[in-house]
């Protein structure tokens, strides 16, 4: 017997499950993914934007297996190998791809040195506030602790709002502030059915900046279907989930 | 009445204040400091390992002033002003530092695309394992989970010791690793005075690169006396202190 999480949908569905199939073949960067992680989905978002050729393989990171702890350690995904070197967490495979496939049509960081900063600036938001604003909200059972928490996911997320430029976080370039916040955006739903979470009590423009960024192809080619989700946050809703972010919240730890 | 920790000394000394002393021709980088806090001395460190030439301005980030609100709303330091423009967060400071000014003779960070890679991974682990466990650590009243943050904090650092590759922790070369580490290096007195700690208790290897890191001349020249630190951490031993780090730490929150 296992933990529950082990017996997620094995692969992934709908738009997503087409691109899966359109990457099978060997290449020199191997992409381990998980379908449902919020944190592949930025990896793969970027190999999508940016054309990098890549071999997709599906990998449960509950449970564990022998093969994948040798490639990453942690045992979690995303993980990629690249030429035999393995390398994991979500950015710094972002940054990575920037650094080892050289911009020539795109890339997810500006030119300007003082930009790049603030794309990192922001991204690092996304991460330090909106994400585990999130992640408490979905899994705190205590009724009022819920609303303070949707208040400060809300907020953390207004912060951000103000600093939107459109059609972009950065304008008219899709950076990484969009890729770091885009499957948070792709799983809001379960905050809207189940907290309270409204994209419009966000602020003038969220709405719109949201929809933006869950029709950008690459986001839409990434997105396996909502059924499949709501088996894995119906664990975390109830606050039984066994990643190790949900164990970390749980444990009021950063992660 | 302000917070207790308004009160600090208000400058830095002993080899810092030489090193304060000889910044304080105007220049195109203006970097807001706050000679006691280890985010800052992380980009301190860089400044003086790159010789970027920079201008030093003391901030007391408690009192939050005005003019330095107009810089960085969330009123911390490090910040830096270039060409007009504010910047905040140590890590994105240092990143932006590297893409402002092309490695010529000195860079923190490696060529390689993989490498880079590795030394921005192990220095998300300074990040979000190191430092949380110390800052839990100091600030922990109750002695047996004083004894498990210990735990903790030795365990992340033994992490980090197996992966050390000597002289420094990617090798020849000073990295990232080693700048976002060694602030808390120079403070590890702290939790040896206080908490039980020991170098030798991490494991072979680990005295001799922590000294290394301490005897490192940038490390050095961006260092005051032990004995003002005394007060301030003596609020964060009795779990006193108002730092934005400190007060998400009694939250149970990342910071």
């Amino acid at each position: 017997m296992g933990l529950p999480d082990e017996n997620i949908h094995p692969h992934a569905t709908g738009r997503a499950a087409t691109t899966v199939a359109e990457h099978q073949e060997p290449q020199d960067l191997i992409f381990y993914s998980g379908w449902f992680c919020p944190y592949v989905q930025r990896v793969w978002i970027v190999l999508e934007e940016r054309g990098i050729p890549y071999q997709y393989k599906e990998v449960n990171p509950y449970k564990k297996e022998a093969h994948f702890l040798a490639i990453n350690p942690k045992g979690l995904v995303p993980a990629i190998e690249y030429k035999g070197r393995a390398l994991y967490e979500s950015l710094t495979i972002c940054e990575f791809l920037e650094d080892a496939f050289p911009p020539s049509t795109s890339s997810v960081l500006p030119a300007d040195p003082f930009d790049r900063a603030l794309v990192r600036l922001w991204t690092d938001h996304v991460n330090k506030q909106v994400v585990p604003a999130y992640m408490r909200l979905i899994q705190q059972q205590d009724a009022q602790k819920q609303r303070d928490l949707l208040a400060e996911l809300t907020k953390a997320l207004q912060t951000l709002c103000a600093q939107v430029k459109g059609p972009y976080f950065f304008g008219e370039q899709f950076t990484l502030v969009d890729v770091a916040l885009a499957p948070w955006v792709t799983r809001d739903w379960v905050v809207a059915e189940h907290r309270g979470y409204s994209r419009e009590a966000v602020g003038a423009g969220w709405a719109e900046y949201a929809a933006r960024l869950e029709s950008r192809e690459s986001v839409v080619k990434t997105q396996s279907e909502r059924v499949h989700f709501t088996e894995i946050y119906g664990r975390y809703l109830r606050d039984e989930a066994q990643s190790e972010g949900a164990k970390a919240i749980r444990a009021g730890r950063s992660f």
